[in-house]
């Protein structure tokens, strides 16, 4: 057999060999040692690094599918402790060679050029990234990753020195699941059960009570797009739901009601979309949010040229927080205004928005404080409110704010049930974008802008 | 629309903006002083280039895909100067900042840590890097990146200081190819013709003479497998042609018969990988030869039960040319001897396999030197045979020597129509390949270090 | 353009023209006259005769699928009444020409020969089922004619006048969806929620209480297939439920529990088909269930080579009323043994199986009694039971009878809880067919021939 | 288990039993007396025919796909003169039982009724036709039948007394080629190479020379469709080949040559079919050609709006031998001017179109003359041409007249080198059809009709 295509090139065989350097042998003391804290949990977990150790080694090469395989199944087996040792050790296992980064280093600092630098670049590459490379060739190796970088996430807080492990990860995910890779499906009422499944599972914004719920989801005035990567044919990565209707949404309660009348798709001039929902908590950080939503808006323009408006429906999640946290801030006189304000709403026993009978002031003056919220708040230079962020970035435009949209339990306590419209109008998308991108300058309605212009904590009210 | 799954974290929404991180102004002024020598090429160039700093802007986060496209089609349309000039400065673009990758070293230096060492690692990285896998996010952007690292490559021996572009590509496409991603697929005459076409265009070991030709090749005793990425379903990345037999082929012409008579492939008792080809140029460095064959021999096993043995039959492409630089190495008398032994081959005209009648010790004395130089001769620790290497490397054991198995005039000339068998015998795989990786050791089966050790080479010959 | 194949032969072209015979003026006055009772809903179904008439003509040769789908759709829209003037009238209309059958039959009796028998089976095919044929151009045309036919059956009872149209549609409901046809499907839980659904609707032998109780149906050690037809590729036309068991089951609670533990289907010996469900009422008399049957046992064969035997879990739907028409039938001396027996279960309130504490002779007895009703009571030639028909004809054998096997109220009500496995044992079906199709012999277990010599009904009780 | 449905109805259970009438033993007599005849052949041909005899007993009830395909194996091994004997008995074996015919004739005569009738046309069903119908169970067994009924009809002619049996093949392949159940698919580059094969095998028209002709007529400005039936996914039964230009094509050799240059297809106003070809000769009598035509007009209106005309560029395989027929015909002024006419243009050599430089009044002439042919011209009541017919019949219209247009010798030979152009256009499809099938009326442009009319054979030349 002749191997065509440089098969004896150094690339072709030697590379391997090459990323394939052993552990220093000091490793294994250090995991020993380490791991006699822990017993037989530790044990377990040292034994997960050593078949990781093998993966990288000589034996890796030839039958490294079926190693990789065993380590998954070894981690998946380990103890809530164990997984604790394994992590502790890996954040310190599989890392580059301190000689060699100090001697590639210098190197660079004497004399600086693009392959100085290069090596460097490489020196101070981790192991553990091509530890996860190889990972990746067993049976359902993708899906283990995330996993693992799942159960990483939950004990980062507490344990920051394992981010190191998060960036390789993170670093790899964001390759493998580039946008180019991903494949944008429509799930319908065809679509496989096993993945249907998944979004009852995974949909938290307007939860889905079971399959009826789905169902009507899913009707020919609905649409439901996701993400998927080819290597994870049945798990959706993202999925958005919208509805097609006659009017720009302004209540998300006729969206959810599975008894709704089914609308001939054909009468639709709005598209609404009224949730969005990251399925893979392993995938944190690889945003598929923007690219989902241009990929649905063309598809919708396609297949229902007469839809003219493309927007969301959205919480806001942070404005009740925010107006707290305003009043108890200082003691100006717009504070202490905000403070009152804040104490006459919570006297009709928060129940402003649910009755509909708050006195009209109430209501006018808290929608006039939710758009300057929107406009205004920030965290640093951004949008206090981190839906606005998303949409904003996106180069949506703040379009419109909706009473008693959201009156579930929830949204009173968020927001007062006040929701909002995020309009995307392809036109302008890459403007806002800019503008936004450049002087965080929010884009808003005119008719938002007054409301935030003559609420009481505007610099001059109208 | 509520983004579910932290929408507001810095991961979702504030990372494309850091790594958007504009190229500096000075750029700008670089590449168009370094454009001006080319004039109208250049300028193309340049206009690739500043594509290049859109989609890494602000502007490229909303119209990413639609910015690449176009830059994939300037890049397309420019004149091979242009090219030239386009790499030029592409060598020197989108490289890290040096005095971050400065301070970063520094800051290792003085503490070194895992966090100061993923800083460094960070800073070091070419924002390069990030400029590519945007570009993959337009519609066949992942080809065209193969093409254009194609291209690179064909410039890259005349321009060594390119070789950070084809470094940052070959990272990306290591990680976008990862096995765990590719997909092997059966290729018979049940295929596309878009991809057979392929077929006849790719294989260049034993060139495809038509349709007819290709399909003979595709018939019940014989097996085609190709691996595919899922973003070029049409692209076979590498592919291996089998043939099913009752008798461990010496011979290659009864291969490549387009008129041989089809075994039932139920009496096949061997598997005969008789080529592999590379498809993609552009994917140089990046190995799916062993990954293939593995995976095609266990397809083989679960379809023929019966096939006990899985072999190549293969050139041996460097034993002329070795066996003249001996000749003409050295003083000693065995150089003598070999240099005496092949002017005695050569006034045979050189035709020495094809006719058959050559005298039998020259051909005795061929078959043991070709022996010697398989198991023995080396570049650097390696074998010097780059076949020999790929085999060797991936476990398989060096079987036999076939006396006029390919006298095709390349056949000749390159090993006076020799051909080996390298035998994959899963039973030892995995510990040849550590025995070949740790010691460089050449596993051949007892006849052929017999063979070796009576050739006038041997340093006591038997 | 060329027309190849004989474009201009008789057959390609005057074919079509032959058969669109126009009605005789005299139908449509007939249909007139006829409607006029029935006014509006009348009106409307002569509308629809109308668009027949149309479709047999020229213009439904050239517009057929759209006639034909307007006919449909207009079908679709009578009212109950106005689908009853409409079979009513077409029992009458598309019938053959009574003078051309006078002629053909005279010419046959007077010459018989293939030629005017030929002649004589043309001239008696109704050209309803031309207009059948047509019909099913239209988009959806299949499945129409299928409920079509449904709405026929369920008054054919009364109206035994319009067999002829059922005729008609099961002739070609035999020829279209002859089993050479149908594709075997397995449906498990990866499969469409729109097929899913329709299990869910369509099982009433163990009703499937929602989509937890279907996915428990469909888990590793549970089979599930349909027969499909390429035409109709989204809704089954007939499948079958197949648990994977350690042991014969004797009881269908744990089959039908939705906690039941999940056994490795590796451990399986077993695999017990407890439900069969025809879909479509339309397809009445097209027999798929003996095709599925073996099919399946096929294609279980072949995945789990360790499941030795396949076997039902069956009701024995009609024994309590055998048993009561027995007690009734006469006066002899075995009557009033069962007359007496059967008041004295009956005294224990009817609840005889379902406490477990009935007395044991009254238990044996009835399972005496219940072997010698599946082995001796007839209807007709054939068994009286119309289960153990369906199974003894398919060449299955009676093996065992189950005590307390399904005390749900239905199987009290039917057979005192008892039900039976037949076993199909592939070396023994045809033989044990055979002798079912010649002599109508119950094949049945030795135990189970024993236990019916030991029935009090039996001639010699042993 | 349960069997739904009416399990016990006789139509589930008794029907195949019915159906199942084993032939009575006078055949069995009658097949071995006529075989002795042949010997060998003749008793291979009863061993074929005994296994036909199996299929309609209780035995192939059970067994009936093995029994099928043993069958059609036997059946496929039959030398030449066993076909013979096979297709000689099978014309006298499993038709209807004479007395049962008798007695349903006389019952309908003395009473005719629907039920009377239905009896009768169920008495004269040969018992063949169930035959086919089971042998259809076997895999393969649609393609066996096609095939068998291929090598019937080769026989017909001199064997007209077996046009029953083709009769009875005829009858089941019209129900089961339904178009209802025929799937339209386009063929591409992407197309699996098996079915590419069957179009470069089955173009008799316009022969397809290779691979890379037949590549020529899959480009971008070209379109290909074919019907297929479900049971046999990768045999076309039809094809059309299709051109997209921007002109009315005059001549057939653009659209024949490999190295055409191939148009944007956007830039096409005109589709125009070029060919198409019945696959299956066993199909002949089972028309496709004109559903298939409609579809391709609607599927190519859908993708490309701007292409508004529809056309056929067709030969007139007839002119000349009716023009010849016509001289000869007769001793009126007009023949005998029709004659001299002939003697001058075969004094031409014969190859009057090629050069080109025939005298323009000769030319003139032929075109007028070929005008009347196609609008005058009859067999019976129908166009003489055929071709003509099968276009006229489907409602298009005779456009264009193109002289030069396929210099081909058979070109030359059939029409001297004149085609025709017939436009499909949809608004006037079902009124010219509607005047064809009514009045036999040829639908022609104007330019037609005039030329027709100055004509040296019209009535009174203009």
């Amino acid at each position: 057999m002749t191997v065509k295509g440089e098969p004896g090139t150094p690339g072709d065989l030697a590379a391997p060999s090459e990323q394939g350097r052993p552990p220093a042998p000091f490793l294994r003391r250090f995991w020993t040692r380490a791991a006699t804290r822990l017993r037989n949990d530790g044990g377990k977990a040292v034994e997960v690094l050593h078949l990781g150790e093998a993966l990288l080694s000589e034996r890796g090469e030839v039958s490294g599918a079926r190693v990789g395989a065993e380590l998954l199944t070894a981690y998946r087996n380990l103890s809530s402790s164990g997984r604790e040792a394994f992590f502790d050790l890996l954040a310190d296992s599989f890392i580059p060679d301190p000689d060699e980064v100090a001697v590639a280093a210098e190197a660079y600092q004497r004399a600086p050029s693009s392959n100085t630098l290069a090596r460097l670049h490489a020196a101070t590459e981790p192991l553990r990234q091509e530890l996860f490379r190889r990972l990746n060739l067993a049976e359902g190796g993708t899906e283990a990753l995330i996993a693992m970088r799942r159960d990483l996430l939950r004990t980062l807080k507490e344990h920051p020195e394992r981010s190191g492990i998060d960036s390789d990860l993170q670093h790899l995910f964001r390759s493998w699941f580039n946008g180019g890779f991903l494949v944008l499906r429509r799930i319908d009422w065809r679509t496989s059960a096993v993945v249907l499944e998944r979004l009852i599972q995974y949909e938290a914004v307007h939860q889905i009570q079971g399959w009826d719920d789905l169902r009507r989801r899913l009707e020919s005035d609905r649409r439901c797009y996701a993400f998927f990567h080819p290597a994870l044919p049945e798990e959706p990565l993202i999925f958005i739901e919208v509805a097609l209707t006659e009017r720009l949404s302004s209540t998300v309660r006729p969206l959810l009601d599975p008894k709704a009348e089914v609308l001939d798709p054909k009468l639709a001039r709005f598209a609404i979309f009224y949730s969005i929902t990251h399925c893979q908590e392993g995938l944190r950080g690889v945003s598929f949010g923007s690219l989902l939503i241009k990929q649905v808006v063309e598809d919708l323009r396609r297949s229902f040229p007469k839809v003219k408006t493309f927007a969301t429906l959205s919480p806001i999640p942070d404005f009740r927080k925010w107006l707290a946290e305003t009043a108890n801030a200082g003691t100006g006189s717009k504070e202490s205004r905000v403070s009152d304000f804040l104490a006459l709403v919570d006297s009709g026993s928060g129940d402003v928005a649910p009755t509909g009978s708050s006195p009209a002031d109430i209501k006018d003056e808290l929608v006039r404080l939710c758009a300057y919220y929107l406009t205004h708040a920030r965290k640093g230079k951004l949008p206090y409110d981190p839906v606005a962020r998303f949409h904003l970035a996106n180069g949506a435009r703040l379009d419109r704010l909706n009473w008693l949209a959201d009156v579930s339990e929830a949204g009173i306590r968020r927001s007062f049930g006040v929701m909002c419209n995020y309009v995307y109008d392809l036109d302008d998308l890459e403007r806002n974008h800019e503008f936004f991108a450049r002087e965080y300058h929010v884009v808003a309605s005119r008719d938002i802008e007054r409301l935030a212009r003559q609420s009481m904590l505007a610099a001059r009210p109208a």
